[in-house]
């Protein structure tokens, strides 16, 4: 797995640690424990596919640079219940601070990732690919993203500044797909790749005509869907979008799309059950 | 609804909104479309309790001052599928640009309110509350508790620093209950309560004679739990915690405890299905 | 003494340093000074407990990790003048940089702590702690409630949302004491403690009965304080505010009460005079 | 009294409310009164000079800008007990929430304006002016420095990078007097001042001939005082530093010195008592 | 013009304010002027296409909300010299506290858009555009891009993420250029374009075979790019890049290139110049 | 040279290294090379004083703290073309992430360097240097400033706060030259200089006889400057300003002037071209 760069995480980390730390461990303080030397060891409760033991490691590391930390498995694993996923050893007060951060940080983006998993599994033998939405938790996008990675996914646009995407709205106020497409062309840096969103097969007609680089079937049926696939067969790339599930999500895949979209590998993802035990 | 005072929540929204928008969103840009007026309306596609109404509303404020937004339904609200949870005027690059990150975060609170509804009425007729834990997201702590009040839930310590919890790491270390609390009480500001978690009726006892205020019944079975609560007979605050699910919910309140903590709330809630839609 | 984690005051530190340097130290720039090498000493001119001696080190680290700093006594040690409170080797330019702001730190904690200490040993024979407020300097409350700590005191509530303190304010708007606390416990989570600020004996009664756990005596007369301990007699936590000096602390405390709270450790306390020299 | 600009404290005073803040007001959101209307006066309870009206009503203004805050006296005016010094109106919650922050920034810059005042008043005959030093609490210098001018007195350098001062350390390390400011001048900005550090009457001469723009007579008796104002006779600015107190200010500033540096009125002042009542 | 929006141009502002008033402005404040009303007109002395006033006004609302700013020509205009670009009405403390700031930020901006559109204009009569390069100024990128689009340029990728362009390393790394386009198509998202990189006819033939979405001639001769134009023919998007000039950009475009990057635009663009007179 | 303080750049590198790498470089980590080990060297395409390396090296620091990073040129050195001005060693990933930023700054400040080189040059032989102004660029002031130091170049005043600087507007707006350097005197701290800008010699004259530190000659013909040096005569510093070309900064330095400001050296300067290539 190719990781984020740690620039990019450290502000998500600290603002997580603070959050939870607030002015101070007073437990552990008041306990007089905080310098006792203790290790302890994370284990995942149920199967899945780990995703942000890089982030456990450095959530320790922030807040005592001290602390040793061994990772068990890989990133992107798939691991059966009971693994040794990370060794942690140091000051417990250090441990007992950074433990909930740690996990909560984990047990939500191995649940991104074991349920991509098992979306890219249900796909596999088709050419299709799944991919994440924009519908990500607000602040954790970046973490989101690479979750899905992790899981056998891959990404669509990061947000709204990395590619063009003309929506039923953008179409409206310009007054066709046609037009958009034009205008968009005509003003785009060109490293741009525009997308356009289609409701029904003539929509899609008039995007492929107008350049498109991807034409986006949104809602469609299943039936729909194949005779678009059809008719772009290959000038664009094809994506599907809205109501997909692990029930559907094989039929559409063998639609010959290139592509899913999947918003709920991150807005409704359930966290893997991961605890941290003292030894 | 008391809500969160706004200073606690701007840098949340913030950084949403830039982590979204990035250098610009280059659709309603290069469109031309950025200037035009706009109507949108966001709708519930799904029954549930709504929260965040305010958070959207400071989304849009954020973006451009000059949006009026008029929101449809309370705070806590229960709402059938199809209701007019908010109407937005405006800028269409203004609506556009603050769209997704809006309903990232009024899906995200709406489930988590709908999620503790659900477990909140399910304890109803008993004196038992249902409360959240720090399983939250990371930095959405300040929401995620206050979606939780907002389904009729309650709150438990927000961190580490506003009350005490002796869990059994923290017993193993100083040597017993009875030493940790009264180590507690030796060094402890006033104003701070101690908790501490038990795992069988003999720590429950220990933790009493102690004098802790609230005693954790943690992962016990139904039998034990009734056991305690009649042994610690209103001399301290019970809280029952681990594996509560609605399957098992109810018959926990009807041991006779006093709180109820529930980490799924926030870390597995499902995203209420909302849309916003130009009209 | 137990220590506020490094990644609480990283910030307040390096606000500080900022607020000194400005743009650079013109000085040893322009005079060429700034590589030697130097050895410079922290000694206390006047008796006094010491705190902050590791935020003195942190400056230090933060404007030069080369710089080696030796603490010469232990925080929250009483020093006779005269002794050695640190050593510091390194780069001129960064000691000399580092030198204001690190001794406005240590003089201002150690001040506090001394003055705490004071008041600790005037009650040093009674079942009383003496404890801050919140009336700290904006921005430092954090320093100041360690060296409050340091100096042998305790820490009242952190701020507003670790705790839930009824004043005369409130309960004006809610109506009685009673309704107040009442209506407290009706809507708080089960770990904030409810503390009630009483005037007479009859809200002192009024507390007690409605069930707060602390009730403050608020500028309230030696003897009205006696009567009052005597009739809460162990069911509440009794604290005394207001109008606490050396001149009447001891007699505070031998009314029997727990808790007394003195703004004046962290809202007027002298620096304590200590300098830097260069061997 | 001209006001620091708006822009440079508003970073002061927003953490100092998140640190009061926290999470949130629990006392006033759990009683439900935080949408009351009320109306607030603070009122001085002994006479000083006040400073800091501007960061009270800023502090408001912060936490909810629909608060009324009228100022009852003058930034800088000498007020005698019990004046009205500010009404504020608006939503209760708001009001105390912002309470303890506005009267800790008011009651620390009157305490430092009023130990101003007094300084400033005992050398009112002379030519002599009182300044700060860099002797200020960690983070406030700015508000610092304001409350000495608004107490009568001027500010000294305002940190490292807006001045030359040459002190015996960097004479030890260039060599001499002269050398230093040799070196200075050679390399500094030409907008930089040169003052220069001095223990006795040879290196007041030294410093003069070498073309010091301000000479610092450092911990020198009356005598010495005299002799070297005599000496320099206005071919330079004198200052006079260390151990100066309400005792000795007089005499110093009937010298015949310019200038006189006084660490007490930003290390050590004392807090003016004003209160906040409801109405 | 499609300005950037606001959100992301305040932090760009307000540190450029912050790091030229420092504590202050000393000058206005102890001349007692700060308060005086005034009226400032903005002018440009040499012909110039103007990219800017919007950060101008910006800056003036930033330091006083009470400034009245009105722009004279519109963002993108080509203007003789002599015209008023601006006028700015309000405190005097506050238009001279932001003359400089504002000055730099539009003298630059519109430096910027002058140098493009010359470049602009020599290519008019072609299929060419202009497009900028990552050569910009550290931490003004978004101005800097926003300046090239007002002198009528057109934008290459914002950064490292939001486009694929393999180099001369990459394709060292990796072995060739199909087996980079390879990698990079199978990992991508979907809307990722691919740009390679090429130095000679051989590796433009390999990487459209390959499928690159763009492919850049590197420093080649006019022969080279015309050779490569040619065998390209529409079936990937043409880009120059190296050693382009006013000198030769109109030949390069005659080649029937598509994109012309100009990395001179933005680092060493002249400032345009612009004053400000009080009237 | 002196370097500025590494805490003041920290925040200019990583608000720098964000703008580029946004939420990753995806070329590097889809292509797969990310952790291979590479060797970079850094080449000046042409003669020039090199300034700025030590941020070259920070730049890769923040990125990766692994990478080595060996400077081969002195800071202010003046190279001949085709020198190794440094070598980084490392993950190909983090030195490809930090090629772009560090190129951007080294150039930029090499620029500006080798640009006041030629002016410090043509002066060489009078007793004027040459200084910069704040026509610098935004939030690069430092920099900028630094720059200059390494071209030979000295520095004028850094922002609004260290210097009192008069000009027409605030003489105006007081009413003489008088009466403005007799106000500053009244109100200043006694460590800043008054500086007064003149347009013509009556109001040298004036200044002078005002006990102005600096005299400024505003856009004076040559004949005007030497008149005003000549009366002058060492009384106060003579800067002459505006309109100073490397045409005619010798004969104005040969007037007998003390300082030449050029806002050029910052506002308009070339890069200097640097690139840096695998080996």
């Amino acid at each position: 797995m190719n990781l984020p760069s740690r620039s990019q995480y450290l502000g998500i980390i600290d603002r997580a640690i603070e959050e939870d730390v607030g002015h101070g461990d007073v437990t552990s303080e008041y306990l007089g424990v905080a310098d006792r030397e203790c290790v302890a060891v994370a284990t995942n409760r149920e199967d899945g596919v780990i995703a942000g033991l890089f982030i456990m490691k450095t959530v320790f590391e922030r807040i005592d640079p001290s602390i040793e930390f061994e990772a068990g498995v890989e990133e992107g694993e798939l691991v059966r219940k009971g693994a040794t996923l990370a060794t942690i050893k140091g000051r417990a007060g250090s441990v007992l601070a950074g433990e909930r951060v740690a996990l909560n940080f984990l047990q939500r983006m191995s649940g991104i990732a074991t349920f991509t998993y098992q979306f890219a599994r249900a796909v596999r033998n088709t050419k299709a690919v799944v991919v994440d939405t924009r519908k990500t938790t607000p602040g954790l996008r970046l973490l989101d993203k690479y979750a899905v990675r992790a899981g056998g996914g891959r990404n669509h646009r990061f947000g709204l500044s990395d590619a063009i995407l003309i929506k039923d709205n953008h179409i409206a106020m310009v007054g066709s797909v046609a037009k958009a497409v034009e205008k968009a062309k005509e003003n785009r840096g060109h490293t741009l790749t525009i997308e356009v969103e289609t409701s029904d097969i003539d929509q899609v007609r008039e995007a492929l005509d107008a350049g498109a680089d991807i034409i986006m079937l949104d809602n469609m049926k299943l039936k729909e869907i194949e005779e678009a696939a059809a008719l772009i067969d290959g000038r664009a790339i094809v994506e599907v979008s809205g109501n997909v599930g692990m029930i559907n999500v094989t039929q559409i895949a063998m639609c010959g799309v290139d592509v899913i979209s999947v918003g709920a590998l991150t807005h409704s993802p359930d966290a893997l059950d991961i605890g941290l035990d003292f030894v």
